[in-house]
């Protein structure tokens, strides 16, 4: 088997947008190459993630439409749609098509708008997200998924004893880190009075515990360890991707706090990889909620279960923490550009690994774990990357 | 590397469905796992073509949901997305999966609602099925697929002769072939005057030159040869897959007959199986419109460039033909649930292969060759199945 390494990164600032998807995404993609070393007679194929283009922008069949864009004419392409988790699974594919030796140098992509740029306003785009959740169980009751991760923090709460300011704190951390990344939506601090004094969006989550809609786009190319040597961009290897699924709908979990996809996700990752949690320098996680990176650092075993909510507030996640997670500052204050968002945080621990990560550098972070989950905790893709020992 | 085998096929009629799209899609699912003999705990992986089921019916994150629905929670899933092409591109990665040994059995399948079940009628459908066109260049312009393919073909007549009444000869032998077919929509003849007194949809297409909009599902089980002998279906060989695209705008495209991506996508296909167009019995093509079957026979090599118009009226193309394509009654008369029509296509030729064709058996077949095409002719897959000699 051969293995998959990244070998060039590149992503858009996240934020507003006011163009096509064509132009976001060249930027990035053309950043990708450039950084790899790569032309584009090299990429043999070109894996997309863009989640809701046909919904949001009547844009389909966008992904030989990019590589056309870009000048990737003729290579085949395929669109992959898995909520939230999109491009994590076109880039679990890339991996794997790379290892069976099937492709020797692919593009992987997302993209995605989410701001009122594609025509829509807030309850309309939060409309549009909830056509992930189950529609005949779900979207009748008016669920979005503010409310779906309201309902498994709730739960976590009542288990645990986690609170509010436990939950702010999250959000805290996470601006303050997004201040160091010029690329993120917020750079502004927050504090946990203003998490809590925010109007409530769905119990327990105040407007500050929640991501924002965002526009962007993020870039990796793939190579097997051959053709990575012959590209100039420093590689880092994948040394393992898990991918597993969970019920949906919601009801039918049967544990609530677990977000099981996220530990089966993560077990297949640990195993492929060799290595377990304490091996883990940095982390980059799907805080759509302030509640799930609670879940999340337990999931991924970081902490032992129902020890996930003071983690924040203790400092144990911070850059300089015992196990520091996104340091980008997340979803929370990067942005989360669906389609985008699981290339990006490749990129955010890409940059890590190379020592290139400026002032949000985690120190000699030789081992990174990226997490990203879609729609009802139904689909979860975990991957390791990692600098050569 | 091993040896992809479908190892069992389910599909609904096509036509009119008032069913949500997990009870559709498991009618379909069902009946391939019971073909096969296969039950749900072997199943590594699932692989979903939908296409558009967040425009029609606010319903994404399709693969884990529909995996749920059919006790399949749990393994991986994933949906893909690529126009007309989308459950022909899952296929073929289900296929390079099982090639590389990353899983021994796959559930591939397709479903998709089309006609007004879903709420909206035939112009707004035809709105939704034009988001696969260029946002930026071709959709201002109203250029919808009747159009696209009516352009394709308008020069097609120009460069060749070829006439209406050649088209519409298409559309007789298809219909002919569909009331031979118990699952196709359109279950009755037409004839070379109905097809030309019908109204003009788009130059040189007249109402009864397209295919309809089709409800439906379908599914294939997919396995290594080891694990296809311990199933109970009667398993066929996927003896090549090929996939490529072309440029999209259609304005780009170097030569608009030619449909290159069928071409390079047919090439990749006769490589890896080993066989050329003369060592194809049946074919199943993607006649979303009649003139769309007179470039794929051209493209396939089965005709010679120019000689593709005449091959329906000389009965060159009809069961009994030289070369039988679209036993099925393709999707001229069968129907097109956009996200089925893939999959579709192979459990057609999978029945063929089995000679389980009823009326409609090609007699004898032994190797079948499918054809599928999204968008702006951007993506084609073309699919070789064979029986062991």
């Amino acid at each position: 088997m051969h293995q998959a390494r990244i070998v060039g990164v590149g992503m858009t600032n996240f934020g507003v947008h006011d163009q096509p998807l064509p132009e976001l995404f060249s930027s990035a993609a053309f950043d990708a190459m450039d950084d790899a070393g790569v032309d584009a007679p090299a990429i043999e194929s070109f894996y997309l993630g863009n989640a809701m283009g046909g919904q949001t922008e009547r844009d389909t069949h966008l992904a030989p439409t990019l590589a056309s864009h870009i000048g990737l004419a003729g290579i085949p392409c395929q669109r992959y749609e898995d909520a939230c988790a999109t491009s994590s699974n076109a880039f679990k594919h890339a991996v794997r098509a790379v290892e069976a030796g099937q492709h020797d140098v692919i593009l992987v992509g997302g993209v995605e708008r989410c701001t009122p740029t594609t025509g829509l306003d807030t309850p309309e785009m939060t409309s549009v997200f909830a056509s992930a959740s189950h529609r005949q169980y779900e979207q009748p009751t008016g669920l979005s998924f503010p409310g779906v991760f309201g309902l498994l923090t709730t739960r976590h709460m009542h288990e645990y004893g986690t609170t509010e300011e436990d939950l702010a704190a999250v959000a805290v951390k996470n601006h303050h880190h997004g201040t160091y990344n010029p690329r993120a939506q917020f750079g502004s601090e927050t504090t946990v009075e203003e998490v809590l004094e925010s109007p409530i969006v769905a119990s327990p989550f105040h407007l500050f515990d929640c991501c924002p809609f965002s526009d962007g786009a993020a870039a990796v190319v793939v190579a097997n360890e051959e053709a990575a040597a012959d590209f100039s961009g420093e590689s880092v290897a994948v040394s393992g991707v898990g991918h597993a699924t969970d019920t949906i709908p919601l009801a039918d979990k049967a544990d609530f706090t677990a977000t099981q996809s996220a530990r089966d996700a993560a077990n297949q990752a640990y195993e492929q990889a060799g290595v377990g949690p304490d091996d883990i320098d940095v982390v980059e996680l799907h805080d759509c909620f302030t509640g799930a990176e609670v879940l999340a650092i337990e999931a991924l075993g970081f902490f032992e279960d129902g020890e996930g909510g003071p983690a924040a507030a203790n400092g144990e996640t911070a850059l300089d923490g015992r196990i520091p997670v996104n340091p980008s500052g997340g979803l929370k204050a990067k942005g989360h550009p669906i389609g985008a968002t699981g290339v990006a945080q490749l990129v955010e621990l890409t940059e890590h690994l190379r020592g290139e990560a400026g002032e949000r550098q985690v120190e000699g972070a030789r081992r990174g774990l990226a997490h990203n989950l879609g729609g009802d905790a139904g689909t979860t893709i975990v991957s390791i990357l990692e600098v050569d020992a």
